[in-house]
């Protein structure tokens, strides 16, 4: 199966530690990485974790508070030492593109390549990028400023045709392309053969959702039905709920009822308030809701299965 | 003695590593702290070197390019969220306020504290902060920018009056004072006393030299005339002067001459350029040189000692 993985960087709310730095993540898709989320010292994080810089294409900010996006500048001007020469595309809101402008003229005046912005909209989900492999969706939350999360999809792959099948039947190319669209297959005898003998189901396509910063919000849940993998925010135990609400963000037990009630594959927990020493407790709110939750940390890589 | 320390929080040249952070460190003198240079992730280093927050009143930034710099937001962002009240003062070339401030206005409209500019010029060395321990010095360099590189000298501390003298001359407070100030004085027969029958020597001030980003600059050899320690960027082998030369940078050598010329105690060394892997050669470089040099670390701490 290709690779289809979340490295955390960064899993930190707003006051990052020597331990936890603030929201950054790379999603790989097969040998392609994307970056969301890009908060002070994600290039850092990024050398420790052997990230290939120049793998990067795609950056998605989820919105603009700073701990989610003030590494962008310094990845800008590293990625131009680095003599990159193709495009960077920053996906997020417009005001991005007001705030870094003015500092990449005085920074980067001779940045080798060119930052593309593609401003975020918050209404509803969209698609925002597209390849052969994937599909990403923004997925608008609910903060205190205007903040998506995303949803990568895998793309559905084409079956691959049983070999017994291709010699029995002596199948062309043009039969076979065919077939691997599901058109209905006849034999000589003009008898129609199973899909079952034809073909091998591909491997079901695979999704992830990120989901921070947001206070708790129902309305992603049929957005992120049975994704394989959940992260979602989660600063406070469930105590806080009227602080959590407040300040726009999702309590434990909030965050772990989105995942039962979206029936997700795994949740995946971060940007803890720094009021907790110990994590315990929130692992176990979360588990007592969903049991196959996680609290995430720096390095920690989690592969996307089905 | 009290406390005159440099902890280096981060030692890289323009392209950072996960073992080498951009520049950033902390001079202490007595119970205050000062932050030179601010590379990004600088707050995060100060949490893993446990530098406290709150004894950082001024920063000095030596000059605008953004391995210098850009952790500076950051830092000022958490600064707020940790409920500072008291003014934050920023050195630095007049050019940072106009790139902050749209950036404080949009991503801490909240600050609970002011921060203040304080522009450096880059003329002449010039007394840019004074309090009642030390004296900050701007140190203007030879970079591809306006650059200052900044000296801390502790102030001459008053002698203390030796005990036997205060009985047997039954010397009253105002006679101590005067006697502190070395004004001479006579005993009750008239008789001119010798000092050092009154007074015990305070221990010689200290003085430190920081010297980042600059091409070899002989310049300066007068100013950081026999400083205690001597940090100086050193970020090729002399073999590859040319390059330090235009790019605005030292050799390790030239950086070894300044401080045997500069007649220093110690030399500390950083700023190296990304394409040594192993740093052996620079150290032997410099020892060729000036014997009393060290290649520096994060996270190691410097004490100034005469």
């Amino acid at each position: 199966m290709s690779s289809f993985s979340v490295t955390i960087l960064g899993s930190n709310s707003a006051l990052p530690t020597s331990e936890r730095y603030p929201t950054a993540q790379i999603v790989r898709v097969s040998e392609r990485f994307f970056l969301v989320d890009c908060g002070e010292g994600t290039q850092m994080q990024m050398r420790k974790h052997k990230i290939n810089f120049s793998k990067i294409d795609s950056v998605f900010i989820s919105h603009l508070h700073g701990d989610h996006c003030f590494g962008l500048i310094g990845l800008i001007s590293t990625l131009g030492l680095l003599g990159r020469n193709k495009p960077l595309y920053l996906y997020a809101h417009a005001d991005l593109e007001k705030i870094l402008v003015p500092q990449l003229a005085y920074f980067c005046d001779e940045l080798p390549y060119e930052v593309k912005f593609v401003h975020l909209s918050y209404d509803e989900p969209v698609v925002i990028y597209e390849d052969k492999n994937v599909i990403v969706k923004s997925l608008p939350l609910a903060h205190r400023i205007p903040t998506c999360g995303f949803i990568f999809q895998e793309k559905e792959k084409q079956p691959n045709i049983r070999k017994e099948a291709i010699f029995k039947y002596e199948l062309s190319i043009k039969e076979i392309a065919s077939i691997k669209r599901r058109e209905a297959y006849y034999d000589a005898s003009g008898e129609l053969v199973s899909q079952d003998e034809l073909i091998i189901e591909p491997p079901k396509p695979r999704s992830y959702a990120f989901c921070s910063d947001t206070r708790y919000y129902r309305k992603i849940i049929p957005y992120i039905q049975e994704v394989n993998l959940l992260y979602h925010e989660a600063t406070f135990l469930h105590e806080l709920k009227t602080l959590a609400k407040s300040s726009g963000h999702t309590t434990v037990k909030q965050a772990a009822t989105i995942a039962k009630d979206a029936q997700v594959g795994k949740l995946i927990l971060g940007h803890f308030s720094n009021r907790y020493r110990t994590l315990n407790p929130l692992l176990q709110e979360a588990k007592e809701v969903f049991e196959n939750s996680v609290l995430v940390k720096d390095g920690e890589v989690f592969s996307i299965e089905n």
